[in-house]
């Protein structure tokens, strides 16, 4: 079967041909039926330092954010049956560490990501993956929007921690996929006002195509901390959630802050950035970060929240492709000329 | 001026003439613009325990939810000045118990009432009261929309208190105004469905109409348990706000709560529950409540909300009446035949 | 071996020969070093509805709370080996219902307590339970210590759920071994003042020798309600834990508990009480209740706190018998003449 | 009447006449019996950037952490007489702004600091201050604990930010006299470990008598990350207060805080720090800023501790001097000598 991946280190994607594996007696084989490009993919394609640590061999399978069908089960699978919907979470957690004792084994110690660190990944016609991961989705989603569960988690997570109150001005810094995720979900969570902010033209005229926010910063030729602070009467926003992993964003929502306010970081940052430890005092700041989505509260909730229809998840869509576009799809994404993309194998 | 009270004890309403009042050093005087009927003025209306424990004296002037004009100011006053845009919050704080000193003056160790504790009320063309509870308002809100802040207060801090979270189940027992103020909260604070219980023909007719909760239970005819029950595939609601103080709903609340739940009482109930103590244990439960409004937090965060347009204030208001026709008005709302009624003097 | 439990309906409690069990695949059998007796154990010594109904069968041994050394593994036991010192955990939780999949396994909806449920228990020499709930234990924790664990964690768990802050009165009515525990774990959680209320001489005079609450109110002699204000400035405890089960106790709890205040039920009560439910309004109080303890959070808590030596879980126990003083161990508990009580076996 | 503080630019202090000042309405003229020097009487004394912006004119009084007696009131003060005991918070809220309006006076928009940006301060005989701030001390409560107050409750509201729950291993970077009151309080609030860490031998040598700390670490000899991870099987401490304001400190306490760990950020640091934004992330972070103390919360539960005996607030004084000695005061604080120095005017 066609598989997008890896096949040597350097930059670039290759398309190639992979042997249906089989599952483990823990495993089940999922038939791909949609799958995102995500960021984290796009490590491998340009092959940077994340990419070249975290690589496990080769041939290596890319691709994480998934739905498809049960095919095949292990031997000892017992929540899972052939014909199951499912969605792929990505963490691979141990079970045995501290975290995963206590309930946040999305934070496990000896994390393995499912299409990061396995020569497995989604980008393909078959893949298997332990049926601890597999969350079963019910049967009248739509597999295309099932595959967008993993990055729509990590939206959710974020406003959780956000704790978004009725009326809170939510400023957004980053309009890539989980940006307007993100916004959206800060919408239909109390906020009076959303506020996007955004460098790249693309993403800003996709934004506004969906038209979540009621406010979109250019940031390329607007000053985000000007404009919010008078959006807000001076005062700065009640939450801020840095979705870009720009060092000029970070440092910016510490100055958007208010004064009591909460900042959720989201998006990884490139590099160091420098900041005055003071402003967490004068403006008794909160600054949290999340990492991927609880396992597996968060899963429940964007279920509940994509069958009651109050959130749409295939706005951030921008183009369906076939495995043998990968070429195009990773271009796309690295001239920035996209919002998500899937594959549908 | 015409005023509606109360001239002796008893059932019944009067319509009386009442001299202008004189406002002292630290109050303003109000040119009352229009008016609320709350359930707080039936007790008097009724004569009840509640009446007759509270009243201060006769004649006495009700209401206690407006929105007007300062057209005088004492000679202590500094934060208003005549001509501003106010709206009343009831709540008189003493400014030096406990609560006072620690920013919990709602729950005020000594808290009298505007309209109820007080022979001044706002049923009538001028009011005064202390300035530290005129909360000004911006030009561009309605005076009907400004005098609905004080019940929609309650339903935010109730729906604060609840800590709703994107995809929770929400459901509130009662549809009065601030049943149904709460249900329009919920839907925009992130609940994944909203279902608003009644037993009110009158009630669930203008909650169909406003069309705002996702679900609509009539509880004369439907078990609301095995209703919810069976909305959640049996596991009960994320988050039950009770809004009706009807002892049946109060035991109910119980059970329509899923383990691990939030329940929020709002409803002054008229007597009495026997209650499960075990359910708190066996479901870990939290049950809470909330009295009045944040001072004045929630009335920041409700004039957010109606300036961005997120919520509307006057879909619960089915009358608006002349003082003179204070007897029809408290006859409808007694056969509850009415939503929010604005007197406008 | 000797055990100690039920060989027929009725009131009363049996020692007998039981078969040395056999570990299933995933379970262990473990050598009972100490094992504590708690209130659930009395339920079936008095045959209550409680034990009429959860009864599994005959024989059945009793016991829930203890310790001891692994001596046996099932074939697919992972985590543990021969000569581990564990204690048990007894919420047997099905792993896949939504409380189990999102981190709160311990009130799983499909939840069976190990020695209530089940036809092993800790009163006998050995005993088998599933890997999942054999908690390992540090080498250097006394064997006793550890059977404390369970009822210990308890009281940890409603301690956390009371959030206590450094300065606040709190309250635990009852001076059982696990209100004694509460009492010990406020003392050290920020508490100002600590103040235990109990009926039993028997216990008031134990708390008296331990002394670690502030001050003992003795409820058969003294108003603890009256008692309470006056030690508050008339204000109210900043936090009541309610660890006795009494209707009486959890009336009292409400007017002790001051405005703003936070009440958690641990007792089970053995009957409804009847309750003004606006005073959860009038107070903005908070009511929650427990259940057990978190699985693994608290577990890892009570090691942490034993081993630094900040609290001391012998101080409640009063007895240490043989399992063959079996009838005289619970004659003394239903006397109210015993704190905890361990059988040696 | 003698004063400390400045009669001129540069470094330096003096003392000097001062004539004894009258109040305003609103104010209180109160003898001061004790009073401490804090940090940011040093940055007057070294005529830093701090002083050199904050100064409002000559001739200025230094000192801000006080008590005494109210010997006179002016004519609209109503909650204070003379006589009455009290101690001051520096902190002058405008009591218009948002801040002020929700609860929370301590982060006031327009906020000024008694001693720092007003002539008047507390190292003298006689001061003046609003009514407002001057809090109520019981009659009980000596002078000097009551001077340390200010500090005590900086380190309080730190400590109520951090959460901190039974069996917590919190770290406390920094060992002056709020990082010592923090280690206290930490200590009493369920620590299972308290583990302080400072460079200063003058420093460690007080910690070490004053013996609340399970453990301090030399960081000039040690390295703490290594030492903390080491205390804690590899996991890193549950709650981290930095307290020192070092640069290397702050970057240390985002090594040493364990996943899902929370930092509180009290020490005011001199210049910017390069951070890891991707820490937040990967560990679930969660780093919050205080300043100052609530009004008046903090200070009703420092009363409340002090009362109870459960804390001591002396333990950090090393010095009683009078005015005349200030020269040798501020020496031996910039030499690092001295742990909390009060004079006694």
């Amino acid at each position: 079967m066609k598989a997008v991946g890896k096949l040597r280190e350097g930059p670039g994607i290759d398309v190639f041909d992979f042997e249906r594996p089989k599952p483990g007696p823990t495993e089940v084989l999922v038939e791909v039926k949609a799958t995102g490009i995500c960021g984290t993919d796009l490590h491998f394609y340009h092959w940077d330092d994340y990419a070249r640590k975290r690589n496990p061999g080769f041939p290596k399978v890319l691709g994480h954010e998934f739905s498809g069908i049960v095919v095949e089960v292990g031997e000892d699978v017992r929540s899972l049956k052939v014909g199951d919907k499912v969605a792929g979470e990505p963490h691979i957690p141990c079970g045995n560490c501290y975290y995963c004792r206590v309930g946040k084994a999305h934070i496990c110690e000896n994390l393995r990501l499912y299409g990061v660190d396995t020569l497995y990944g989604s980008f393909t016609k078959y893949t298997i993956l332990p049926e601890s991961i597999a969350v079963k989705i019910p049967d009248d989603i739509d597999f295309e929007i099932a595959a967008l569960f993993e990055p729509f988690g990590v939206a959710l997570h974020a406003v959780n921690d956000a704790e978004i109150r009725p009326g809170d001005v939510v400023v957004v810094l980053g309009c890539g996929p989980i940006g307007l995720y993100i916004q959206q979900l800060a919408r239909i969570s109390g906020a009076s006002k959303v506020v996007g902010v955004e460098v790249s033209r693309y993403r800003l005229e996709l934004a506004a195509k969906i038209g979540v926010a009621d406010e979109l910063i250019d940031a390329s030729t607007t000053d985000p901390i000007k404009q919010v602070l008078k959006l807000t009467n001076g005062r700065g926003a009640d939450v801020v959630i840095e979705a870009s992993g720009s060092v000029v964003a970070i440092k910016n929502s510490l100055e958007i802050a208010a004064k009591s306010s909460r900042i959720v970081q989201v998006g990884t940052a490139s590099r160091y950035v420098e900041i005055d430890p003071n402003v967490f005092i004068n403006k008794e700041l909160r600054i949290s970060g999340i990492f991927g989505r609880l396992m597996f509260d968060t899963w429940y909730k964007v279920i509940e929240l994509v069958r009651s229809r109050k959130v749409n998840l295939l706005q951030v869509v921008t183009h369906k492709m076939s495995l043998e576009q990968a070429q195009e799809a990773f271009e796309l994404l690295t001239r920035g000329e996209a919002g998500k993309i899937l594959f549908i194998p």
